[in-house]
């Protein structure tokens, strides 16, 4: 099994006839999925998604792939295939349109809706081809044949790409619920058929691939939620993911048996599932949907809220009602249903949120008390059927963190895949597929771009370091005005203290010692703001460690006059 | 179900014969439990634990119960009873005894060895009394009994108390496991003997209420133990929480009889479990240990480590391990077993560590793929079972949020228990046992209190907000400095910026801005540097956010000569 090196080289020129496979994107990570096929000099790139940031990053708003690896490269881009319309898979999409705006956006029909409609918002018209299941297209040298593909939203796509340098199936994500809603199954007759003609590399989401067995049909909520409406005393709050539009059919369909009326709170909730409803994805009975400001005329038990804020988000309408800060009050024996995952990451937020809405008295539902929710990424048991129906030459886990990706590698190996055919790759390792075997030659860089305000890239490392003292921290500035030409004092030193439990007047402890050192360097004749700088650092920072045991950033400003 | 209100008013003067209640800790979260009893003007505390802190409180090291309530009253306290040895329970006894060293301190053995070494890294030598199961003895008007008690860790008791004012049964932290390793059961029939007197109020654990069924025994980990070591083909190292002597116990057995040598890692672990030894209740055969300074002499398949660091905390040796930053290199193949809980907050650094371990080659054993845990605290269908035996008048769920409280709360009334006798309460609430009725009848304030480096208390909510703003945005200094007749600009504005993504540079492009702004000001007269600041700091302020979409912390600084 090929595993990446921490020290691997820069990837020696693309072998004539040789096929290349970089992940910008969802190695190592759940999120900002992006896969960028090499043939002949011109690039194929599949998906281009946002990761959610965690704790380590604060106060940034989402990560983004790093296109550097083909940023001076953008023309020889043939297309951007999206597999489907989730975040992590088209969240970065306005980002990369902004450094070339006429790459052909490659999708189904929802997903360019969703996608068109997102951009909107950015200003941006992309150009667009629609495709569907079963079809064949050809951008450039990669010819792609698309399969459909059960999953958490509808309309979702795995790729098969035909090149002269070999031929490759990328699932998406994926999973294999055998009686879906919608009927729409994942083609595995395809993939079979597909694994005849001979698939040299199989690019497969790994999201669940630690979960043993297989998944639970999204119609076996169905009677849950129909439990939870039948023995609702007040309203009924359902938060789940704005994109899942066979959750929320599920939702109004319980609703109408019930007798209750529905109303959708949150920006993307109510863009999303009227796109969905406008191009017939979503059923909704005349009369079942009301506008929330008409709630209040409707006795409590005739209310259905569909709402976003599923994950705890902090300005989420959910987390509001949670903090007894909006408009909708949380009362003794409302009702809430949590109709969703809950993502890495989000558990003390969601934790928070069920606690809240526990101490107004409200009965909260989730998927640990109730089976509210299904997966959307195939479980082990699931994935083996992919690996032995299409039987590649080499393996490629995709989509997951290194656990994941691991213990999909180890479901490969087990169903018949050598281990040296195995590519564990992490975001940036560059795999060329050379004589049929995929091997590991090298890496680009390939860091975190973060999106912070309106900018992208200017939050570094070094900044989130600095957010990360400052949170944990706080700080302490001394402003210094000293006399140019003698270096001397011209004010008493300023002291200013935030986070660091420091009152400033507590620095009038330790000025005269300051002060003596200041005069002591300025009869040296040390005159250096950059070392006056560190004179003013090192003694408050000690005194404060001394006295405080505490590690405050400490900002020392001299001014000169 | 009486539930406290947002707005409870100060408590009355307790009523002659009557019996109080307050928690000053463990209501409306996981930790830092604190119970005080008052009678007739003496008052009984049982446990005086610590919390963990979440990610929003950053920086801080521990969270104290908030003693403000009895501050002024420590010469009342007969006793602090100890119901066992977790840091939960004990951890903030130093910080009570600092306040009043010589409050008789009540405990089992192993309890009271804990609490002593630990107390002598703090230099406070305690006044202690052991107690045995089985034990009474009176504090004052508190006549205590002590019953016996399985938790996951040796010696824990519960703790009955008769007063003249009623009768109350306080669990502490328990399960039962009904083939517990020492053989040492939660004294169910003591409980039921207890209850047949007449208990008027029970006090009962209630973290684990939520979760259905029945606990698994510990000793069920053993033959999982024993397949992870026959199949480890290199080190085994194992992580656990440092006072779980029964765990540790297993894993000793299993390296026994698999012929490797044991090294303990971790400084807490090794104080323990040299404590566990010295006192029988962890037997360790000849020859089995080793210092891990010996290991490098040993094959890899011959070693065991048993490690803290199961929770992800960044400093310890099992993370510095995964990020290959520890003498002991993790290589392919190693096995890692976390052998404990998963704290809810911890998920994100508990998955970092498995990733990181994972990336080097490792197996990573854990309690989502292998029974490799069982947890302490008894699921509802235990928790049903003690309600039953004791049969309390009263009830109130202890130790656990909302959701738990709730949870246990529900339990009680489906049991029997009237609604009306059950008092939901948190942290400061006070429940007055009049006449056999136990009511919330006040609060009084009950903060958390933040040891943060050496000082209790210097970190405030407002300094939290500071660093929770700095964490996310960074922020922006400017210094200005002015003639203090004139109101002048001296020199040139300097600006710092940290963590905010702005480059100091940037600001050029404002400096004409603000330098005009400040001579308008001027010339009208102002050199007042609170108007000065508000300038600056608006002017400055409003460039950022229209420029960035950004918001970091504006510190201006007038200096004037």
């Amino acid at each position: 099994m090929s595993h990446p090196h921490p020290e691997l080289p820069s990837p020696p020129p693309l072998p004539k006839g040789a096929l290349r496979v970089v992940a910008l994107g969802g190695l190592g990570e759940v999120g900002r999925n992006m896969t960028v096929f090499e043939y002949d000099g011109r690039l194929l790139i599949v998906d281009c998604g946002v990761l959610f940031p965690e704790t380590e990053q604060p106060g940034v708003d989402l990560i983004l792939p790093d296109f550097e690896h083909i940023r001076h490269r953008l023309d020889d881009v043939e297309a951007l295939v999206l597999t489907h319309g989730h975040e992590d898979h088209i969240g970065a999409v306005p980002y990369l349109l902004r450094e070339r705006a006429d790459i052909p956006v490659i999708g189904s029909r929802l997903t360019l809706a969703l996608i068109t409609s997102k951009l909107g918002e950015h200003r941006i018209k992309p150009v667009t081809q629609q495709v569907a299941e079963g079809e064949r297209h050809s951008f450039g040298p990669f010819a792609c044949e698309f399969f459909a593909v059960n999953h958490s939203i509808p309309d979702a796509l795995a790729v098969g790409v035909r090149t002269p340098g070999g031929t490759v199936l990328h699932t998406g994500d994926f999973k294999m619920d055998q009686l879906p809603l919608d009927g729409r199954l994942t083609d595995l007759g395809g993939f079979a058929r597909f694994g005849a003609e001979g698939v040299d590399l199989l690019l497969s989401d790994s999201t669940n691939a630690e979960v043993p067995g297989f998944v639970t049909s999204e119609r076996d909520i169905a009677p849950v939620l129909d439990g939870v409406f039948a023995r609702a005393a007040k309203r009924v709050i359902v938060a789940c993911f704005a994109s899942h539009v066979h959750r929320v059919q599920q939702v109004l369909d319980a609703a109408g048996a019930h007798g209750r009326k529905v109303a959708f709170v949150g920006r993307s909730m109510v863009r999303n599932m009227n796109v969905a409803r406008d191009l017939g994805y979503l059923q909704v009975p005349d009369g079942l949907l009301v506008d929330v400001r008409e709630l209040d005329e409707l006795p409590p038990d005739r209310v259905v809220l569909v709402s976003t804020g599923s994950q705890g988000e902090p300005m989420s309408a959910l987390s509001r009602m949670a903090n007894r800060d909006h408009q909708i009050r949380i009362e003794e024996d409302d009702t809430i249903v949590l109709a969703s995952s809950l993502i890495p990451g989000n558990e003390n937020a969601v934790n928070r949120v069920i606690n809240g809405l526990t101490r107004w008295g409200a009965k909260v539902v989730h998927k640990g008390n109730a089976r509210v929710h299904v997966s959307g990424h195939s479980p082990a048991g699931e994935l083996l059927y992919v690996l032995n129906m299409v039987r590649p030459r080499n393996f490629m886990p995709v989509h997951g963190e290194w656990r994941h990706l691991r213990a999909h590698a180890d479901l490969a190996v087990l169903s018949g895949v050598p281990e040296s055919h195995v590519a564990v790759a992490e975001d940036g390792v560059v795999v060329d597929l050379i004589d049929g075997r995929a091997r590991v030659v090298g890496a680009v860089p390939c860091g975190y771009v973060y999106v912070d305000g309106a900018s992208v890239g200017d939050i570094t490392e070094a900044a989130l370091k600095d957010r990360r003292i400052l949170g944990d921290e706080g700080f302490v500035s001394v402003v210094i005005v000293v006399d140019s030409t003698t270096g001397k004092l011209v004010s008493e030193p300023q002291f200013h203290a935030r986070g660091s439990g420091i009152d400033p007047s507590d620095f009038d402890a330790m000025l005269p010692k300051l002060e003596e050192g200041l005069e002591r360097a300025a009869a040296d004749g040390v005159n250096d703001p950059h070392q006056l700088r560190q004179l003013v650092r090192r003694t408050v920072g000690r005194w404060v460690s001394d006295t405080y045991r505490r590690r405050p950033m400490i900002i020392p400003v001299v001014m000169d006059v």
